[in-house]
């Protein structure tokens, strides 16, 4: 049923799915929240969602012409090529465009996720002739995996190599190249299919599980939307298009302020409290918590993090990891309003 | 019993089997409709459906000499080359000519189904040198494999991310190609030699289930045709003729009829709630009733949804959706009325 | 015990095993019987029979040098630069020659049976440079596998998808040619080494289950006659001249007769009658009684099927048709006379 | 305990093991027999016999420096290249040497069993260059296979495909070659490692079952001879040389006598009785106790076969054929002396 | 929650986990104790400690340019090349810099582990050209493998072989290059992804138990400074500066102090007495809880091993050698202060 | 906590592990022993007695310069090139040198370890370079696998064609070289990965089972000696050379006395009582009772072989022989002593 349209279907037209365009604005107001697992059943608005945030995003600044996404205001941040210039003395040259969210298809190679290296050249003439995979044009975006529970292991051992160094390294029989390589993960899976690898689903910030809306009149409303988009996608997009700045803007709004948002020592309590009660391992979630907690409360134009915040940040930071308990009893706590498919 | 006859057996002339006749002719008059999955024993007619139905399909307009089948008129659907010429003020050279069914045989290679790239041309002479795959072939028109469920995992993964993104990458070391690849799939089975990953399952719009007739006097009829056809394919495809022609018009006129096709909140109300009480997952079941139903009024000459129409597009959209349930009880209802073989 | 003599054993010094003899004779004198599957245990005639029906198989005529058989008579049975020739006006060179046998091995790889390309040549000098596999070879003749349930997975891909389409198809990164590629395929199984896959077990129009004798005298038959043929197989061929000759003279007029022979309605109804009370898949069964029946009447010298010519052909066509219902009930009723190992 | 000299171990110098020995000397003097398989412990003198069967082997005349063993006197049993020689009228040069053994390593490649074709140069000089394989030079001889129960899969298939053809085709691409390749088959086994496949059990002509000495006096005298032989090989071989050339005498005379040797009906009858009262399938059997009672005969200078050789035949040929029974109880009839480790 | 920014957290400034702490920096006071394996759960501060360690490294001299870190005063250190300029009299050039931490991902493939040879010029040009790999990086310094247990089989083979031999072997169709390696191996593991093979856990000299803090006070404390820590990695290094300054010298001290600490017999005794009343496997743990004790004794300035020494090294090196036993029981009992995550 | 220094620990400074040494000792004196398989647990002195081995080694002579260890004195120990200079009558340059112990690491390569050939060479040039393997390099000397029982399958298969026949046969695509292959095995194993398979197990002359000392004062002095060497390896070698250098001359008397060594038949009849009693198969194990009891007699400086030789004999030569029978029994009977770690 995907009409696979060029123009995608806008985020702020989906009905319901509050826990799902949150956990998703919220990465985009702190990328350093790693990402969200989108769990659901098949024909919800899983892919919809995600594909529709690309047009939310804020700019960030390129070195122009750079594959690999360097920024021109970072060296930490730069590909050896760009590095190189600037140590040199070079003024990069620097282009301004939207973060951008990459797909990596379940059928993609190894050496598309990666990158690979013509050898032959590399030897030949001294000069390392690189193609620059997934991850390479990942960097400092979106990377989205549709069905990432059939990953095949080589490609998640990449993805957690890459997300445990913040590094991708390319290489061909010993010749290699190493650049930054630091995303957001957002993946989908329909259980069904099968779980997660446990090394995996602790790389996910936040997770939220979607499922059909069960009132009759929402339904109708999302097929005659959705019929009226597969009609005139460029006439639909248009109709919600004020809708689609105004929530722009709150965003950027909310990027500028989450810095100056604070947590007194009782939130970091209650958040403590949190872990400590459900059992969850180690300190990741209330490192998480505390992240999306503050993301929240700059989203809602706050500058003091709220109880209700933490309750909210913990509904989606603790489901995925507390341990070998059912996930449904929490994720309904936290998602009881149900979205569009 | 295939007598691999290049002149196909008449669809017309398929003894009953009103199901699975009708589905394909939905899905030539809604393309939007993604596909039938058609299961059934050995030995009915399920390939020799989907043949003839070649000769039943509508004209498309291509980029004369464009092996990916570009759409002259709409820059979305064009391949790199056809869209360059295009964007360079080209004027692109049309050809008329009918929709096509591209045949993905279960021994077909990755390297068959995506296309590829000779490498050493490409990065000697700057140039790629596509061998385009069968999803090129297959872009606007219709993929069809016969015992779906024995294809490789390897190709099913291909034909998931095509459907999910409408497009497929062409990829070598590291240079790629991308074109859209949006196109109806046709899947048969016989579910003796295994079941469908749901993943795949839930990418057809639309399921039928095939069985032998049981009333002997059909069952001679059957055999009668098929002896006639086998003696002398020409002379019996001429006596269909007119029957075919007629078919063919039909179709046409159900296709320009379609946008015109209204249906009212109270069917779209039956249609949420049909999902509602079957307890199907999300919402993609809604709109490829509501589709389904839309292309049968049109076929009927209705410019109107009627509860029957809702009726027959349940018994068509619904029986693979259910979750975990016996599929026959379903099946049965919708497709009492059984064909040939 | 095998003696690999090039001199075959003659058809018609085998002792008994008349289901088997009959078999074979059927499927040459309809080669639209789609071949016949010969199940028994170690060391009866199975593979002797094969190898002796070369000897009694008609002429035809095929495109001189050309290695896809093309028939000079039938475009649609022309491989590409045969196609090209006549379509160019060509009058092409004809050749008559005997109906081929071609031997599968089992460890035959994939580029053996379906050919190759050289793909090098092909880029550089845009010439296409074939080898045709096993399949061109076996294109309008006789294709045999010894134990067929050996068979690796993607071989068996390969025989189900060119025997559903009737063309094979030769690729190697992108580069393809197609050639018809019909077969009467034979194949030998001793059902201790496993089952075939049902999807193959369906292409076989015939089934039949030898055994060895359990009469000492005929036991006796089989040995002197073996030792006589192994002591010297050129003599042993002529001392049996006149039997093959004549046998070969009575296939050539059961062809010739085949088309007239006359079905009744009556007849088509017992047809029917049978599938439908062994509950048999489908309707191939009916059409494949059908052909059996007629060749039966023919290789009969009646041009008229029987009754006894359906309870034969039903023994021969249904007994690998029916559903999940052990198998030796029913071979016996038509087996019952056994033959020479 | 292998000393791997160079100088075998003197074949009449084993201590017992009259079934082993036996077994082997009748396939020399009949190669139709089809080899022999031996099971046995570990440690007993399995490898040691058939190696010291070498030395007792007889002559044949090959083609001068054709690898492929061609016999020149036989067009049948010539390679390509000395056929086409032959034809061309050219008088083959012959060489006279002693049939060969020729061992198949467990890790032998199936390249290696096979042989290759160096394609660059057959397509670029139109020059096939063969590398011919081990069942190149086994034609005409033994091929020894040293735990043939561990063999790879592939390699048996390519044994079974050649043994059922009497051929065996080189191929790389496309390109291929056929020879001849007629062999007789030695396999040894420790059954401990696992069974054979049914289809390679059935190929061996003859099993012999092989276990350690229980006589304490018997044990001792191998151990003495043992230590004698690995003292000096040469000095022990030279101590046993009366005895091995008395033994090849005995066995080309029983070659030259095989021909005229005579079972008469009852013998035949009392074959036949054998095979039917155990319940072997097929007739395989037959045939193969007819030649090694034969051979048996020849073996004791008798032109007419007995009773007693019916008996020794069937221990010989029957046990491994036995369908579903133990196999301890039949090998035990027949190989009551023991011998020699 | 990673946040991969290249200034890694202070060492210092990890709350808690001391045993984790301890154990590491035993492994940097004598490298002969051969590395430390840490278990825990997710979220832990398992590889923030390791990449802190870096910066607590002491200095070791190599010979400048050798890419195989070879030690300018000890030829037995020394790769080929470096040690044929020494054999050739050559002053070697010497560079100082601190030990190294190299990271072994998951996902790398045996070629980047050991290195490859650039065959075609090796064999063309006579000099092998070398693409050295992670074990020539890692020797005299520290590998380190995050997630062990998810290392492919082979990957798992090589580092026990370079283990075993202290050389690494590289290989390419029959050219090789061996070179020095040997290194502190540390890895981290979270037991639900699976345990390790007996045959790597053994190679650990220590083993550590990481859990989550537990008191909700010192859970804020690891929450705060990570916040800190994030916010501004600069600044947050400089304020733990002195610490860290203090804490390097006194390792270094230590360093210094070790070949003077002394353990008397009795010493010794309890040692064994340990091992022996664990039955732990073999003399390997004996040896591996001196030099821990001695280490201890060295970092708390004494020079004599105290009983303390042996309860705490016992502690860290038996847990993982016990026979058969559950883990926890010994890991608590040494354990008892948890750490941050 | 090996420590990987090029200075071996003293084979004489290894405290207890009588049986280990022993094996070993009696493979040096005689090495038609076959070998020796190292059973026991984590951190015993297998491996440490092994490399140790090599210092007590006694001369042989090779052809200088020869890859293949050829023996000057025995055309039958040569390989092709080496025996081809001598058939011409060249004077082949001598060598002496030690035996050597080359070990195989588990995770080389087939290639690595049969050696390989450049083809391209080969045929351009009609000249063969080849790169020999670990089995050139062990011809005539001893090949030692630490953890025998991870071998790959087709790694184990090599060897044991290789010990069955006493060549080894590099190939490549056709083009192959054999060389003489005989070496003495050692290996060593944990059981707790795994046991062997029965060929490989039976390859072994001899097996010991090595345990941890349970002495205290004896552990006490195994860590003493420990790390006395490991503080100084050359210094504590030296210690022990005068030790050394009389095992050194013992070592080489018992060569020069062993064929001397006699055996009376009652000692002969002793042998095969005990292989009759524990009911091993074959007669491997009477041969390596009697090599062992000779040997043992020859290291005892006897030149008659006592009953007490037959005791000792017998513990080492048989435990892994006995069928379906539990191991420890007999090693424990024969192997009482136990040694260092």
């Amino acid at each position: 049923m995907t009409t696979n349209s060029p123009i995608p279907y806008p985020f702020v037209a989906i009905v319901g799915q509050e826990d799902l365009k949150t956990s998703l604005i919220l990465n985009v107001i702190n990328p350093g929240l790693s990402g969200v697992l989108i769990r659901g059943e098949k024909g919800t608005a899983k892919s919809t969602a995600v594909r529709a945030l690309a047009d939310l995003l804020p700019e960030i600044e390129v070195v122009d012409g750079d594959p690999f996404q360097s920024d021109p205001r970072d060296p930490r941040a730069m590909a050896p090529d760009a590095l190189a210039r600037h140590l040199a003395g070079e003024r990069l040259p620097v282009r301004r465009r939207k973060v951008r969210v990459v797909e990596l298809p379940v059928s993609a190679t190894e050496d598309r996720v990666i990158g690979t290296i013509d050898l032959e050249t590399a030897l030949k003439e001294g000069r390392k002739v690189i193609e620059p995979g997934l991850l390479a044009a990942a960097h400092r975006g979106i990377l989205y995996v549709d069905e990432v529970n059939l990953l095949d292991d080589h490609v998640v051992d990449v993805l957690l190599d890459s997300a445990a160094m913040g590094v991708n390294t390319i290489e061909r029989e010993g010749v290699s190249l190493s650049h930054p390589a630091r995303f957001t993960l957002i993946g989908t899976m329909n259980p069904e299919e099968g779980e997660l690898r446990p090394q995996l689903l602790d790389r996910f910030g936040l997770c939220v599980q979607v499922e059909g809306l069960t009132d009759p009149a929402r339904r109708v409303e999302v097929v005659k939307r959705r019929a009226a988009f597969e009609d005139d996608p460029a006439a639909f997009a248009e109709r919600w298009a004020g809708e689609t700045e105004k929530t722009r803007q709150a965003i950027a709004a909310a990027i500028a302020a989450y810095p100056r948002v604070k947590a007194s020592d009782a939130i970091l309590y209650a958040i403590a409290d949190r872990s400590l009660k459900l059992g969850v391992d180690g300190h990741r979630s209330d490192i998480v918590m505390l992240k999306a907690a503050k993301a929240l409360a700059a989203w809602a134009g706050r500058d003091e993090v709220s109880d209700a915040d933490v309750d909210a940040a913990a509904a989606l930071a603790l489901a995925h990891r507390v341990r070998r308990r059912p996930f449904e009893g929490i994720v309904r706590e936290g998602g009881r309003e149900k979205g569009e498919g």
